[in-house]
């Protein structure tokens, strides 16, 4: 028994390191495979027969670029010349399927265990002053479009994440989205009571419900080469959230309720936050405060408000460039706390702070140097983030994908219990 | 080879799982500890001796209370009526030296395997504007005398933690310690390197620098009866600092300079800091702040400040009053950036907070019910660190006791490495 058990947990240690080696390179072949792990040939070979009979690797020409793009058809047969097979990671098979809910916006989009987006929709709207079940209706038939397309593709929707603008508990709960004036929305059981957004027959696919903010967090860590960086992912939307990375780590909080980098105080008797509270980092530089601070809140105008402040930004205009010196004056001060607290090395400005990083990083960069104590023997780093406002919905798919390429023994067994009942 | 392997780490297993129970129990029986652990008879009989000849454990009568006092006489040698073998862990044997650098005292102590504090020395003198190698000299000196005081008393020191007032690189470089202007003070290498500290003729102990503010947090965490608890825990002295530590960890950061609570923003116009920027907890409610805030700057008294501050609080003196409310204020911005970005449920208020805690904690907790988005369904605890100003010392001696018991077979090898030699 207990030899059974240590046989199979180092059968899914060996799935899990050959998948990483086929996911580090671009087409490996079965004798690199056995070089860089250590492993024999047979076992090597088993592994992958194992990870190509789920749908998680497939055959490529050896030593070719992995071309993370889909209908590549020389990929599946290698051509003349007998060349070496090379392993890949599957551009069909399975897929991750992220949703986000936002204040102004609902977003649909499917991964594939190469991490490269297949399918992304967003729905632009207006979700304030509607009714939750209307709102997640909305959402869930959203979901279905992509799945299906997902699946005309080629993709099987493995497990579905969803992003909120809010606090949510283990269940997948809403406790609070201050920006949506939702409490206690229990997201998780609508969406997976929904019709048509689980597929015709199939069983209910695993669906969880995580803060926007994490969420985004993670697509940068994603998106990151170094595999254990540290960072604070600031979420600039109608509101303002965090994702703190610790090590390659997202720290959600022993209860889930971290990261809440908007209600952190600026100045105790500072402007009155959506949360009740004055002077929180929110209330200076959400988008609101934002386009009120640079003159532009009445003008209505068909550019997106970020794009307006980015151009009159690069133009120069004296209040905007004295607004986004302020916001990144406000955004400092909150980074500074986070550095003082939890040590990381690098702040990551994302979501609509991202395409205006270059007015709002000096900013960021003074006060951090003035208010850490750090400062002096080890700088931070201020930079935008690798994806812009898409990165959660990004982010949520790519947990899913993230959570099979860890894990793929779960994936398989998922497979063969389906293929038994 | 694998297999030896894994007998040695199941080996390594099975002594701390063992030591756990232990632990855990007043005086448990072979028999019970067989129960408890699944483990059979024989195997848990040659995991005891094993822990008995390294001097971890000692036997008592079953059943009695493990009184946590030294000089115990019926403990080793159960009376007559042949009553069942306990076993406890040994009250001589292996035991941690902590030490403390702070500003106005050096301190020294040793704790046995049990907790138990067994030798405290506690020197006082201002330490600002002393060179740090008469500081160290100092302390090497106050240390050699608690050693001598534990070994004469039964106990083996295993090793060495030292606490200071400053950011601590993982060499035991002192980076910065800005209440004593201290800068790249190597004290890990000067101790390491002191004469008299690591006994004659015996290797050098192992001797590791560690941030005060975390030390202390250690040993609230270690006085806690919950295993994996949530807190930040505040250390108010000459400086403010804190540790985080979440679900039974301290949270160190990726660089270990986390828990800088004392240099979170209150208001960034407030009273210039010691650190140079503006608005710093530290310069709202360090001690010297809080006493000039009562008017009792000037005072020159017998009793310690903190006492005179506590007597003329119990006593309605309106100024103190104030200046206790004002600094509770600051204290719970501070706390609820903690609770916002970390999502800790519990405020402890330690070093001088500890005995104020009746007068700070109302304001502590105003803040924290206005300032965390989590306050309607998740409040936050507020209350008095269980050790007071000796917290750090003791939490640094606890943390080298704290390793033992958690990895017994370590002791054991460096033990049996010492007769090789």
């Amino acid at each position: 028994m207990t030899s059974a058990v240590r046989q199979r947990s180092l059968r899914e240690a060996n799935l899990a390191l050959v998948l990483r080696h086929i996911g580090a390179d671009g087409a490996i072949t079965r004798a690199d495979l056995a070089a860089r792990t250590g492993l024999t040939r047979a076992t090597v070979s088993g592994l992958v027969d194992e990870l190509m009979a789920g749908g998680l690797v497939s055959a490529v020409p050896a030593g070719s670029l992995h071309l993370r793009r889909r209908g590549e058809p020389s990929r599946q047969h290698p051509g003349a010349g007998r060349p070496a097979t090379g392993l890949a990671l599957a551009t069909t098979g399975p897929a991750g399927l992220g949703l986000e809910i936002n204040v102004d916006y609902l977003a649909a989009c499917a991964l594939d265990l190469t991490g490269a987006t297949r399918v992304l929709q967003v729905q632009r709207r207006d979700q304030r002053g509607r009714r939750p079940t209307r709102v997640l209706a909305d959402l869930a038939g959203l979901a279905a479009r992509v799945r299906e397309a997902a699946t005309r593709d080629g993709l099987r929707v493995a497990g579905i994440v969803v992003g909120v603008p809010g606090l949510v508990n283990g269940d997948g709960m809403v406790r609070v989205a201050p920006n949506l004036d939702w409490h206690n929305v229990d997201v998780g059981t609508t969406l997976r009571d929904a019709p048509g957004l689980h597929g015709e027959g199939s069983d209910a696919l695993a669906l969880t419900v995580e803060n926007e903010a994490n969420l985004a967090a993670l697509a940068e860590l994603h998106a990151h080469s170094d595999p254990s960086p540290s960072f604070v992912h600031i979420s600039g939307e109608i509101g303002v959230g965090a994702g703190l990375v610790l090590q390659g780590r997202l720290l959600r909080g022993p209860r889930g309720y971290g990261g809440e980098l908007g209600h952190v105080t600026i100045s105790p008797d500072g402007p009155r936050c959506r949360c009740g509270a004055r002077g929180c980092l929110e209330a200076y530089t959400n988008q609101e405060a934002l386009l009120r601070a640079a003159g532009l809140l009445s003008t209505v105008e068909d550019v997106p408000p970020v794009e307006r402040l980015r151009e009159l930004a690069g133009a120069g205009d004296a209040a905007v460039l004295r607004a986004l010196a302020d916001a990144g004056t406000a955004l400092g001060i909150a980074a500074a706390d986070v550095v003082n607290l939890v040590d990381v090395d690098t702040v990551v400005l994302g979501g609509i702070f991202a395409p205006l990083t270059p007015w709002l990083a000096p900013a960021v960069s003074r006060e951090l140097t003035a208010r850490t104590v750090t400062a002096a023997w080890a700088p931070v780093t201020v930079r935008a983030a690798a994806l812009g406002t898409t990165a959660t919905v990004v982010g949520a798919a790519g947990s899913v994908v993230r959570a099979i390429r860890e894990s793929p023994a779960t994936w398989l067994s998922h497979l063969s219990a389906d293929v038994d009942t």
